[in-house]
């Protein structure tokens, strides 16, 4: 038995805090257990009965084994009743009372309370602030929302209770069936990372569906995340987009949400699907459970009415999906059906007097052909149409094994019908046919994740093997912090990138003027002179870089334009580099440390224009060669990369090198809080760091912990 | 009596080739229009009776006055009918009958026909190929739809018959009201401009929403639009974003698709809001027409519950609206009323427990905040909620002037009644909150764009002007004609430029190397040497651009690699210009001409990037400075020019003035189709084109016309 069957599959249940108070929440619960097969035992002790069971005056008085305890007492008792379930040998327990760390210091000590109460009787616990459990195959509903979900294969994982009692009501309504719900609450136990390899694992739960207000334990998150998702499809939506959004999430749970982008990308690389309303996150987690994902992007499309399909089309290539090309033989069987005016090609347009026969012929067809990867069935309600009669003729043939298939019955009652005989053969319908073209190419984007996350897994496991720290980039650290300062120079930055084998261009420090022209003699013209500063780091807004320099005159010129730019105090010499020509492209590589998710690499467009394009992708490392070079395709520069305008390709191998180096450099040096690479400038013949600046974290003080 | 009312209230109406067989379209006609308060006569010459009504022989026959005819014989007859309604005087004509067009060009020559027959009699016709006409509020349906929709507000115009079939379901099922439906065929004689306009004046209409696959005329529909838009809110959605979804499109109703960004730069200048998805279409349709407009972007949120409030925040802001900050004396008057942990900000969380008189007491609040421009509630059905008495108390308190109130009672049947008594009381509901948010920013967008229109409106009219073409371009023109070129050299493209006013770098084109050194010398250097050639117009691609050449020795050589680089007819010897220091803003500036709307222009990111940033937008001429100013600001390159890194502002006023020039000069010289200036660079000095190329239409050959 899992430590978490207890709280999913109990065979007894014990509720705390038992009432039959009209409109309590401890009557909803007690109501709503009504259905569960197993025992049920109400503790209150000042009742002889609840809700028609023999009530019980404490949790040690049972006398009988309570795999799980449901506790709706005051806030202020929920310690003291843990303490009595370690006593009684509870398993786990879901704590539904409200009153912790959402309203101040004093909840939140009581939580800690709670949890130290529970680890050290081994109890796992959900909650506390929370809607309850809720497991409809098992009849067991453990929660104080009004209804009951239909049983099915969803398992639904919320941070919201209330959007959770939404989603329940409207699930019921829409007959999609959960494996379960759980509402997760304040998490101060059992967390994301449990629950995914729970459902992960059960046979029950085909996709996991989860609505987060905050990450909570990132590494136990992403760990879980990564390993549940090559099986089992989980789709996810978080609030805390924007900025103001993020605030309100605060405000409403006390938890804080992190940078989204970053949530982003560490979804993206964990193969869980982001959506970002409500509609979408079941739409998908619905298909995903009742339709295996397509082998490729081709959708094949059998409508009775032009309109619907061209607005799926267009959805579809919005998407990143694809018109099927029917094949000559597909076409000939379908011209031996259909009226001789019908369109000879996908999108099908059977006519708006198609029959349930003709339709359905016509859906086979298409479906059966090789270039095909899913079919869509598009049905507006004409006056020739029998909505009924063409949904069970196409449930009857249009499922192709491998293939997904996806209906859109169109309009209201005159559809109900239909979309039901739909959804009582297992497919599952979309309001709008452009709706369903995204899903399927929402399906076909999942397949290409998966393929990328198989092929790369071993890998990561292998880059994530710590590295030695070359001895220069030791020494340079060293030194800086002696000095007591967390900035690094541009010479000492770029002194790291080299002993860990990054290309950086050759830069000397000068702190006279004589010294400057001897480099720049000794590099030969142009070259590039730059502020030297131990205090201001970027150079280019104070007027600190003076380029394409042709003579020593020039280069004492452009020494003294530096210092007169800037304070004194300021002012530490400059550094000297050759002038790099300029047909390269401009590139930023960059890590920083990220609260939650630790070490997060960017990459993009580099040079001044950086803030105006804003044209970068994150990813956390370990990168391999073969994750860095699929990373590197994101932002729109790649296509420069490629070569553009007569350009050849830029030395991709390299890049990958330096991205993969540049990972394991963030990995073994923790004390590297950020890292600025720009420009990088890649050409055909290799790739080189221009200019670079590091910042390394404070020193730590010993704090005595918090127990 | 407007042309088109005897379309749509027409005192009598034959039904030319009415018929009682079932399941015909004829029969269909014929039931839905019993309900019609007016005179029906069927024409059937084979019957004396159609459903229940005497029949007649012949239009001719009826003798008494007929307003409109409903045509739904064979498409071979219909132009002898059209011939026989002007002979009895019909005033207007829907003909439903399909064959022509889209089945070839027999069926385009029938359609010629009888669009010739209503040219001749001044008989205003809709279709041919189409539903039918709908007027809910007189009890009209001249169609062969299964349903009449609700009376309402809306006026409803579809180019697709059989998706109007499935919106005309849909709104009966969810309450939507029309005040028309029109199923318009294909537009033989009126189109998108004549029901734009109708509808504009109609005043039982307060707003349009069209499904469009083709534009048709586009500018009568634009003239239309514009003309509208300021009035009442026009929504449309149109097929064909993808190239594959026009070619979907084409194949269905025979019509041509144009640009989809040209198409989408029209409407944002018309002020028509474009929508991607049908839900989104009657989401905004029915806001728009029930709610004012709000006065600003900030939206006040009441929720029961934390999580939909933060979704409902994240995609307001991601469409540019605001979370609401509530004043001191707001706060103050829902402590009085709330529990001590409510949100204490927008969103309100007004908590779980709340009843229906806290949930609107904290609603009535917020609306009355001046800070708050619009309202949205948001209800999750808990345990202790009545969705119903919260709809009712929120209708009763929550509208005030001038701001939208938006509602989402979230769930399945939990909140079907609650939704209902929202409905009714005029308040639009909303499934989801995120979708509501999304709606009220695209409302403040409509604001938005209406203050742009009104401001700009006036100083189009002027631009418009007809200007002199000066006589330097004039000469240019001339003789390439002469020369039988329709591909202008840089040369001459810069000297039409100047011609107009607008600042070009000075170019002289040298034939010998001497020539080309001596130009060097005259300007000073650094200089370019740019091929010069009458048959090759993207220079950089074959290599044909040499930048900072710094001596003559480096001309010389730059002229042997130049002359290298192709074959020797593609080589009339090089361009000399001064080498312009690159400090600037590389921008594009260009205009092309559209099949459908004239003249488009584009501005945004230049340089050899320009591909790979694809950083543009478009508009159509005539351009204001008012309407350059806001249009310069669309791309992201925007930001660069208000200046970055410590580099000052371009000189915007005077990039306005070349944008003006440039539009005034495109529709002076409608033989230029092509245009492109890249790179055009700004700086704090001022804007300067560096390259110019332009394209001549092909002479233009008298053809006889085809009648």
């Amino acid at each position: 038995m899992s430590s978490l069957d207890a709280l999913f599959s109990p065979c007894s249940i014990a509720v705390v805090g038992a009432s039959e108070r009209p409109g309590s929440v401890a009557r909803a619960v007690m109501e709503n257990l009504r259905c569960f097969p197993g025992d049920i035992y109400p503790v209150n002790p000042r009742r002889a009965e609840v809700c028609g069971l023999p009530a019980w005056p404490s949790l040690g008085g049972i006398g009988r084994p309570v795999d799980l305890a449901v506790i709706i007492t005051p806030a202020a008792s929920v310690a003291g009743v843990m303490a009595e379930c370690a006593l009684a040998g509870v398993k786990a327990v879901v704590v539904i009372s409200a009153g912790f760390k959402e309203t101040g210091a004093a909840g939140e000590q009581m939580e800690r309370e709670i949890l130290a109460e529970a680890r050290r009787a081994g109890i796992r616990l959900i909650g506390p602030n929370c809607l309850g459990v809720m497991v409809p195959s098992a009849g067991m509903n453990a929660t104080f929302a009004t209804r009951m979900a239909v049983p099915g294969r969803v398992a639904f994982l919320s941070q919201s209770g209330a959007l959770g009692t939404a989603i329940l009501d409207l699930s019921v309504t829409e007959g999609t069936g959960l494996s379960a719900f759980v509402s997760v609450g304040s998490m101060v136990d059992v967390g994301w990372g449990d629950l995914i390899r729970y459902f992960g694992d059960d046979p029950g739960t085909d996709s996991i569906v989860l609505y987060m207000e905050s990450v909570g334990d990132a590494t136990t998150f992403l760990a879980a995340a990564r390993e549940v998702a090559v099986r089992k499809p989980m789709v996810v939506i978080k609030v805390g987009r924007t900025a103001a959004a993020a605030r309100a999430a605060a405000s409403h749970t006390g938890a804080m949400t992190g940078s989204d982008a970053v949530f982003e990308a560490a979804m993206t690389q964990a193969g869980v699907l982001r959506v970002e309303t409500i509609e979408e996150l079941f739409d998908m987690a619905e298909v995903l459970a009742k339709q295996p994902l397509p082998r490729g992007p081709r959708l094949g499309i059998v409508t009775n009415a032009g309109g619907p399909g061209a607005l799926a089309v267009d959805a579809l290539v919005a998407r990143g999906g694809e018109v099927a090309v029917l094949s000559p033989e597909t076409l000939a069987r379908l011209d031996g059906v259909l009226p001789p005016h019908w369109s000879h090609g996908d999108p099908v347009d059977v006519l708006g007097d198609a029959d349930a026969a003709r339709f359905s012929q016509a859906v086979q067809w298409v479906a059966e052909d090789d270039g095909v990867d899913g079919v869509l069935v598009v049905l507006t309600p004409q006056s020739m149409t029998d909505p009924v009669a063409v949904a069970a003729a196409v449930a009857a043939v249009g499922r192709v094994p491998g293939k997904p298939l996806l209906c859109s019955w169109m309009g209201g009652d005159a559809v109900r019908d239909g979309r039901r005989v739909l959804n009582d053969a297992g497919i599952s319908t979309h309001d709008y046919p452009d709706a369903a073209a995204r899903v399927f190419a929402a399906m076909w984007d999942r397949r290409c994740r998966l393929a990328w996350l198989e092929e790369t897994a071993a890998g990561a496991a292998g880059a994530a093997g710590g590295c030695e720290i070359p001895d220069e980039a030791q020494r340079v650290l060293r030194e800086a912090r002696a000095d007591g300062r967390l900035l690094l120079t541009e010479a000492e930055s770029k002194h790291i990138l080299a002993a860990w084998g990054i290309p950086v261009v050759e830069t000397v420090v000068a702190v006279t003027m004589s010294e400057a022209v001897a480099a720049a003699e000794r590099f030969g013209y142009p070259v590039v002179l730059k502020l030297h500063s131990v205090t201001i780091t970027h150079k280019s807004d104070v007027g600190g870089v003076r380029l394409h320099l042709e003579t020593a005159e020039a280069v004492r010129r452009a020494w003294g334009e530096v210092e007169a730019a800037v304070a004194p105090a300021d002012f530490g010499g400059v550094s000297v580099q050759r002038m790099v020509a300029s047909d390269g492209v401009e590139l930023i590589l960059g890590a920083v440390i990220d609260p939650q998710f630790g070490v997060v690499m960017l990459f993009g467009a580099g040079g001044t224009m950086v803030e105006v394009w804003q044209d970068r992708v994150l990813a956390l490392p370990p990168l391999t060669r073969e994750t860095a070079r699929r990373w590197m395709a994101g932002p729109k520069i790649h296509r420069a990369l490629l070569g553009i305008r007569g350009r050849p390709a830029a030395d991709l191998e390299a890049l990958t090198d330096v991205m993969v180096r540049l990972s394991a450099m963030m990995l073994a040096m923790p004390s590297l809080v950020e890292v600025d690479l720009n420009p990088v400038v890649a050409t055909a013949r290799g790739v080189m760091v221009l200019d670079a600046r590091m910042v390394l974290a404070p020193p730590v003080e010993l704090r005595p912990v918090v127990a």
